[in-house]
């Protein structure tokens, strides 16, 4: 490993936050898991063990070190020694401005000088943030994809006050944790995926919405005609229709009436994708 | 073949046109292929030597049927010989308004009441035609991709004056010749695949005019991401990079600044995609 971290502390074990750390405790780093209390981290613990065997099953090298690298986790609900040691926080709690911009207020006080802070945020910019972390050289956006071992790219995104070396370290250590590091230049909402997501799923949306072609010949199209293992609709059914519903109700008037038809037809029936067994298809 | 269509013409042995009426009478069916002069057809024989190595070689059924498919082609300068037998005619020239309708005009009187006519444009609506063509009814766009034997989708659109009968006619003649029909059920410009393609490489492009990331990254983004076997940019680089840069510089006015973008830093410069070599990534 090139990086220069070697202590990590992830804030946050939601679905996302136990998959950072569990990821990095796999490549070999010590990793302190940070949540709010002890039934947040019973449940942490139930997602790790649901990772060693997913793990175990699924990822090169899972075999010998799913298990082993539980070893190198520590849960805590203390921040501040969640902060002390790290090099490294990688911040995945809920994303409300306010609560966000609390704990780096926290963390400014709590971590060393050395320490870098990292967000998770989906959908905040990181300058929303730099200024509550006391050390805006020291922060920027290192974001991850939902099921980390399989869809392993993080997208590096620093503010205009982002030290360079700082978002070099950073670009490493996603290397040695066994992610694509996806560099941004600047800050950009969405990142990379979601800018190309986002508008690709409205415009199939579109089609469907205003009556022009059915889910399955729109996915048809678009597997046939890129070599794509799956079309939009099946990618909504993955994702779930709630998240683009709510991206799409802060849009403008045409994606809202599209977030309107997606309530309307989908999610009021309890349409929500995968997880529910119907969204776009059927998975019963 | 649940189809009642016999006997095939295409107009235009171009590119697209070749493939279509090979690909027709590899399915069994009897084509006849006209062009403009013996120049065209001496071009179209060419085509069609190379869809025999093509189809011998990738498709399914090849090796015994790609030869004796040539027996099934007729070519032909003559347009009244072209229309008279027709049950379909699949007109694939140019994309001139003019052209096209000077050429329905002459269809109109040629062709037998029987014949369906159908529009291969991939830029003009079925409705820009309609009226020159003496048989709105019989009328519809039948459109495809191009490497029709791979990427096998045919989409289906009429106008509002279409048969619904001459629809389901021309949706079973697709599927007949190997499609997967996509129907389309009102008028879309752009039909179902650019409708998704043209915001999609909109954005990749937008992200990197924009100097927020790098081709290669945005690629692995939505490969590792999506699990597509090709990122926005590849697919630049097969389409090539003249047609986006010619939907754009007609669009809005950010449209026309990443046209702009487009032609400095890569179409003067010779860079035009696979064809020449280079485009967003070398093939030399």
């Amino acid at each position: 490993m090139s990086t220069q971290i070697r202590t990590v502390t992830v804030l946050g074990a939601g679905v996302l936050g136990s998959q950072i750390a569990y990821q990095s405790a796999f490549k070999g780093f010590a990793v302190t898991v940070y949540d709010i209390d002890d039934d947040a981290l019973a449940v942490a613990r139930r997602r790790f063990d649901t990772l060693v065997a997913t793990y175990t099953a699924e990822v090169p090298g899972g075999e010998e070190g799913a298990a082993t690298a539980l070893e190198r986790l520590a849960l805590t609900t203390d921040l501040s020694q969640a902060a002390a040691e790290a090099d490294l926080i990688i911040e995945a709690i809920p994303e409300v401005l306010d609560l966000k911009r609390q704990t780096y207020g926290k963390l400014a006080a709590l971590a060393p000088a050395k320490t870098i802070f990292a967000t998770n945020s989906s959908t905040l910019l990181p300058s929303d943030l730099k200024d509550s972390t006391g050390r805006p050289d020291r922060f920027l956006a290192l974001h991850f994809a939902n099921r980390i071992w399989a869809s392993n790219i993080a997208e590096v995104m620093g503010t205009a006050e982002t030290d360079p070396k700082v978002f070099r370290e950073v670009v490493a250590f996603a290397e040695a944790i066994g992610m694509v590091p996806i560099e941004i230049h600047k800050e950009k909402a969405g990142y990379v995926l979601n800018t190309l997501l986002v508008p690709f799923l409205r415009a199939a949306l579109e089609l469907v919405a205003g009556g022009y072609a059915e889910p399955g010949d729109v996915d048809n199209t678009w597997r046939i005609g890129t070599g794509a293992p799956v079309g939009p609709f099946q990618i909504y059914d993955v994702i779930g229709l709630r998240t683009p519903y709510n991206i799409m109700v802060h849009g403008d008037e045409e994606a809202q009436q599209l977030a309107t038809w997606l309530k309307t037809n989908y999610i009021d029936k309890g349409k929500l994708g995968l997880e529910s067994g119907q969204g776009f298809y059927k998975y019963m």
